[in-house]
């Protein structure tokens, strides 16, 4: 088999074969295949596409390009969920011990943040104690104990993605359905677990910017994720401003505990529960309706709180920190960031805000730098929301004080006023089950 | 800038400004762009096309990406002749005396051959003696005195191409229209002619197949050559079969003599001479019929054979061969391919023959193969041509007689016969002046 032919072919717009796939993949995993006939081809498939079935064979392909976590003993139990990526996001603290309070298995490897805020793992780890690097046996015990383990990742899931990725990042090869969908879909699937909801954000701070193209993303996501045997639901989620009010690590940690022990309404309980009752319907066989009705019901109980507790004992953290959320330190500075007029808040660049916050030190702008768990920003107020000249829009945390002035610009450059008064944007933008 | 740019801009169908095209040329020329987002871009184009502005700025910039030859001195009258690739093409041996007789000036380095038979180059040093290697002021001299001087090329023309060229080749990127125009265009402008006339091919032994893909490419080399202040004329011809009746070096040559002398009418000569006109009209200022006129009467009076002793004499050649075609040797082995049915040649493959005739030994596979001189085909049937079971369809010659067998094979394979009578083809499908 030739490299050149396959270039041919697709430049053509012919479809590859599942033979000619496994040979592309395994040719970038061993980098036996050269960058500038992967590129040549990467860029006929972003200009050409790709049929369901060949971005199918290229996901099970790069799925197995590495090593793989076995989660079937747990059937499909096991249940993963996957954002697109926002700010403010931090859903998963809240369904993961939800929906294994309900019997659920959620099992995890979570990346490492690299971009406004950081990751999962990095917003567990602000809570003094907690192991992200334990065994696989330690691991598959706690998640059949406890029902939620989440930690870093060790070892590499697809690695030909790793690969691919970095030479599409450099060949303006990012933006191609086909080249998304198999990225993100193929961890999923060498992570193991069998039901799997997607959150694909829509917005100012979202990869997808209209709803249009992101629920052509969600949909092909969830024909993909089938045609490799799982369960699929994606949920098409707001991300025009941050989720919640906390942006940084910490402060996230704080917000999904309020959310947690029942102290905060709003969107990020909204959606957390929406995509949790998505992941019950799926792991547990019930309606979409059903599940909703359990996960609140779960929520507000306070058992998914003491599921939370009972998590980060297993491992390792200080549960006195998820009692008494005062304990988590507090920047050694802050800001108020004050209105200049009056008038409602009608949009938020949540990438923009995102990025004030890394600039606060609440994100890593390389692999290498070190996050300020205390740092990021605490909104006051959002979208439609009316404010008066004077009254504080945020507050800013950081422990590097020559930086307030800068991410204070920032944040008030993020925002857009109207006289008019403005909807709070929907929360849910669609479903695709 | 930054490559990354060039290649969003293409990707999305946009058009590459002047600075960043020379961008792109430098950077390929000092190789300080990584391949693999040098073929990104090449496929994003090739999807995407140029338009007629970048393409002139690319040739432009590959023109000037090395060194050139600097014919102004001649002014109009410096002409040139570029063929796009065909099977027993050996006009450039007839025109270059025949225009250089009626004052036009042929000054022009040639590349060597790699396919079915030698370049030019190649074919001229069957003829004893010829230098090919000389310096650039007896180049210069020979074209002042004789008006024709042909030579292999020293140093490199466009050195941006012949790397472009390289990664295209490997990459699925050759068959893109302004990549092929500006690839020949730049060799063409830098060789320094001022009046160019392009022989574009068309049919079963031409890069182009059809008529109408031969004028989209003809349209816009013209346009091109144009655009970089040159004089163009383009004539489309015929390449379903080999041009003339042999294919190979020395037996060209010998094709090309008779021409010369009056002994041959047919194809070869008309071809040659249609060219020739278009070369005069250009470099000597007058209608296209008049240019056709004064060729067919230079050719006719000998003037143009004799241009050509006093050529090949002033480069060293031994004109007792061209006064004596006899003494070019003879191949030690020869076989005839015998029809095996009665008909009218309806088709030839005339890639095919050339592949036959490579196999003989009068083409290089690769540019360390050494070629035969007098290896080759003299046909004696072409199409429309009415043979008999039994009579000779061609003749082969090579010094390796374990080549024979499957040179006839492919010769026998290479030809379609019909009950029917059919007509000769054309010998020009179009011109565009």
């Amino acid at each position: 088999m030739q490299m050149i032919d396959l270039i041919q072919k697709k430049k053509h717009g012919l479809s590859l074969s599942g033979e000619e796939i496994d040979f592309l993949v395994q040719g970038v995993t061993e980098g036996s295949l050269p960058d500038y006939q992967v590129s040549a081809l990467l860029m006929a498939v972003l200009l050409k596409g790709m049929e369901d079935e060949e971005t199918a064979a290229l996901t099970r392909a790069m799925a197995e390009s590495g090593g793989s976590i076995d989660l079937s003993e747990f059937g499909a139990l096991s249940v993963d969920k996957h954002s697109t990526g926002g700010v403010g996001d931090k859903t998963t603290l809240i369904l993961a011990p939800l929906v294994a309070a309900c019997g659920a298995k959620v099992a995890k490897m979570s990346g490492r943040g690299l971009g406004h805020t950081g990751g999962t793992v990095d917003k567990l780890e602000s809570i003094p104690g907690y192991r992200t690097e334990i065994s696989e046996k330690e691991f598959m015990d706690i998640a059949r104990k406890v029902g939620v383990c989440v930690i870093g990742q060790s070892g590499e899931l697809a690695p030909a993605d790793k690969k691919l990725y970095a030479l599409r990042d450099v060949t303006g090869t990012v933006d191609s359905i086909p080249l998304i969908v198999s990225s993100i879909m193929s961890k999923k699937i060498a992570a193991g677990a069998r039901s799997i909801v997607l959150d694909v954000t829509v917005g100012s701070g979202a990869f997808m910017k209209t709803v249009e193209d992101a629920k052509v993303l969600a949909e092909k996501m969830v024909t993909i994720g089938r045609a490799c045997g799982r369960n699929m639901t994606a949920l098409i989620t707001d991300m025009n401003e941050p989720l919640g009010h906390a942006v940084g690590n910490a402060l996230e940690v704080k917000e999904a505990l309020a959310v947690l022990k029942g102290q905060l309404e709003g969107d990020l309980k909204e959606v957390s529960l929406a995509l949790a009752g998505e992941m019950l319907a799926l792991s547990l066989s019930m309606s979409p309706e059903a599940g909703l009705a359990l996960a609140r019901e779960t929520l507000e109980s306070g058992a998914a709180y003491e599921k939370m507790k009972e998590w980060i004992q297993a491992q390792g953290g200080d549960v006195r920190y998820l009692e008494e959320p005062e304990r988590f330190p507090v920047a050694a500075c802050s800001l108020d960031v004050l209105a200049t007029r009056s008038g409602y808040i009608s949009a938020m660049d949540a990438e923009a805000i995102g990025q004030a916050a890394c600039r606060l030190g609440a994100g890593r702008r390389t692999k290498a730098d070190s996050i300020q768990m205390a740092a990021g920003i605490m909104l006051c107020a959002k979208i439609g929301d009316r404010v008066e000249n004077g009254d504080v829009l945020a507050t800013l945390y950081t422990e590097q004080a020559e930086s307030l002035e800068e991410a204070a610009r920032m944040y008030q450059e993020a925002l857009s006023f109207s006289d008019e008064a403005v909807p709070h944007p929907p929360l849910i933008h669609g479903v695709i089950r």
